[in-house]
């Protein structure tokens, strides 16, 4: 386990070899993402540094160290990567110039293409549509309140403009139903990029999150289905129903066409005649895969360090069949209660501020298990 | 979560509240069980300081904080005391004097009666003998070479010689064949305290995992069956076969006659008849209850970070029949065979020298899933 043992990956996959435990994992982000990243980390003999500019990130309770500073302080990102054998990231907005100096003085995993790919919702739906070959809601590029007009002309109502930037949770998203809506929506744009796609009439929002490592071996687990309330995730539920693997399939296209390394989740809709639309793609672990972590097998954060690392990804086949709850903002108060449950498995975040909306933790139901 | 909701604890359960996430945790001694306890409180978003003189203990790189301070700098025990919320430890033979001063400024669980009564074998099989009324193997204390003669004389040979404090794995610990092994054993004692055991012929090493809350609420993991191999435990595999309660009653009077707050061992052997006769207790988490972390119910270190702070104990119950087995020195270079094993779980405790004997990390194989 000393220094000299460790890998040293080029671009090519040829000098790749598996990091041994001992080795350093840089983390971009210390939410709660970097927090059970570094704690599947920690079992296996890894450490993990946390790079994120507040003082009391989640991640910072439970990492061997935690480098306190800006993302745009590329002196310190420097510094960072220098002593890290790997570097990743727990969340798509990381600014590509952080990533691109990661890159440049450790190995980033997933590549900056991901990110590049993921921050932008024009080049991902381009991406995914004309690279990757997979369906993905009709889109267009919106310029101008003109354009946006006809835009609505050709994709119809209902429709959806979104900011090409910095959505999550239903924010920078609009629904406009009818030809008054355009305008207050232009306004409410700001100037900034936007997108406008075609509304899908789903009846069920479902994922996928899948490991890949430089080989190209991939590993997923079964179909997850999601639901959503005021627009943040409430419920995932996994194995779900009619699981005839195509989600999988469609998932490994994107990986395999953008030479993915790591854990990523793909949002799809399935239409009623099961036609399945990609929503978007998020390249981390992501909350509708928070169930692996007490289903029975390799859980979504240790798959991303083994698939990060060269490691052998491990089994993504359960033996329970998980609903996964968020805990946002006052939901935590109820935490005696959740711990009183049978067949509940806990997971707080150590945020300090319940505020509205913010996800506190989650909980996990076991709610059948299969021999 | 602001600090005035937290518990204060008196001798008396009366003012005892649960601890809220949040609280801070100490952890006396940065081993692989204070870093394995530090990664379940983190998981309910508790934050863990480490008081452990080593700089690279395990748990130093997934704790909040580490004190760095030799155990009998009684003003840095003050000092990390002060600030935690309550205060464990992983390993019984933390100095009186500092679990006493850890007392004086926090909540010390469990109590430093538990670690008097574990520190000393006299002490130990005296307080569960008389105390608990739970049988151990018959005991003479030892003063001098001639007490020696005489309590062989007493208990017959074969009968085992061991010291009363420090023994951990087989150290400390001499098998008496014949009278002529005696005057050797006496000398290699060097003066150092010490009782004679009679010899249990057991037919099987077993184990029992408790945790017991202020209130004496307590659950216990099924019956747990161990292999040792050169006197270090090799595999633990539960739930063993013949579990009909008797082993899980007596650690339960044990821990009662102790009032008991957290999780402990007890070891025991057991005779052809199916009598069961106490070996030893572990007043904290134990090698023999890693198999907890993958059996499908809430593990042994979540439970006594439950136990401590008041939790409610949650369900012992495991889905999974799951076989621990120790990767000692060199066996951890095996780790990327483990990693591609199906059903096979991975702890690494991230210690930098493999040295022969020592405890680098364990796998959990799962054997069975019960729904």
């Amino acid at each position: 386990m000393a220094i000299s043992e460790k890998s040293i990956v080029s671009d090519t996959d040829t000098q790749y070899r598996a990091l041994p435990p001992g080795s350093i994992i840089g983390i971009l982000g210390g939410g709660q993402l970097g927090s059970m990243l570094a704690l599947s980390a920690a079992r296996l003999g890894f450490q993990c540094y946390i790079f994120d500019p507040n003082a009391d990130c989640p991640a910072a309770r439970n990492a061997a160290r935690h480098m306190q500073a800006e993302y745009m302080d590329l002196d310190r990102v420097k510094e960072f990567a220098n002593v890290c054998d790997v570097v990743t990231y727990e969340f798509e907005n990381v600014p590509a110039k952080t990533a691109f100096s990661a890159s440049q003085h450790s190995t980033l995993f997933p590549t900056s293409l991901a990110l590049d790919v993921a921050q932008d919702r024009l080049q991902e739906k381009t991406f995914i549509r004309d690279r990757a070959n997979v369906a993905v809601a009709d889109f267009i590029d919106i310029q101008s309140e003109a354009g946006l007009i006809e835009a609505t002309q050709t994709l119809g109502f209902p429709c959806v403009l979104k900011t090409r930037r910095l959505g999550y949770d239903g924010k920078g998203q609009t629904i406009l139903r009818k030809p008054d809506d355009i305008h207050s929506a232009w306004e409410n744009l700001k100037g900034v990029d936007a997108i406008l796609e075609a509304f899908i009439p789903f009846i069920r929002e479902i994922s996928v999150v899948t490991g890949r490592n430089i080989w190209g071996q991939s590993a997923s687990y079964p179909l997850i289905e999601n639901i959503h309330k005021d627009h943040i995730l409430h419920t995932s539920t996994a194995p779900a129903a009619r699981d005839d693997g195509r989600a999988q399939a469609l998932s490994k296209k994107i990986m395999d066409a953008l030479n993915y390394v790591g854990v990523m989740a793909t949002e799809f809709f399935e239409l009623e005649d099961g036609t399945l639309i990609v929503n978007e793609i998020a390249p981390r672990v992501h909350n509708s895969g928070h169930w692996t972590q007490n289903a029975g097998c390799i859980d979504q954060f240790e798959l991303h360090i083994r698939a990060i690392c060269g490691w052998p990804l491990g089994s993504t086949v359960p033996t329970h069949t998980v609903e996964m709850t968020n805990l946002l903002g006052q939901d935590i108060d109820n935490w005696q209660d959740y711990a009183d449950e049978t067949g509940t498995f806990i997971h707080l975040y150590g945020k300090s501020e319940p505020r509205q909306g913010r996800k506190m933790g989650h909980i996990n139901r076991i709610i059948k298990t299969t021999p």
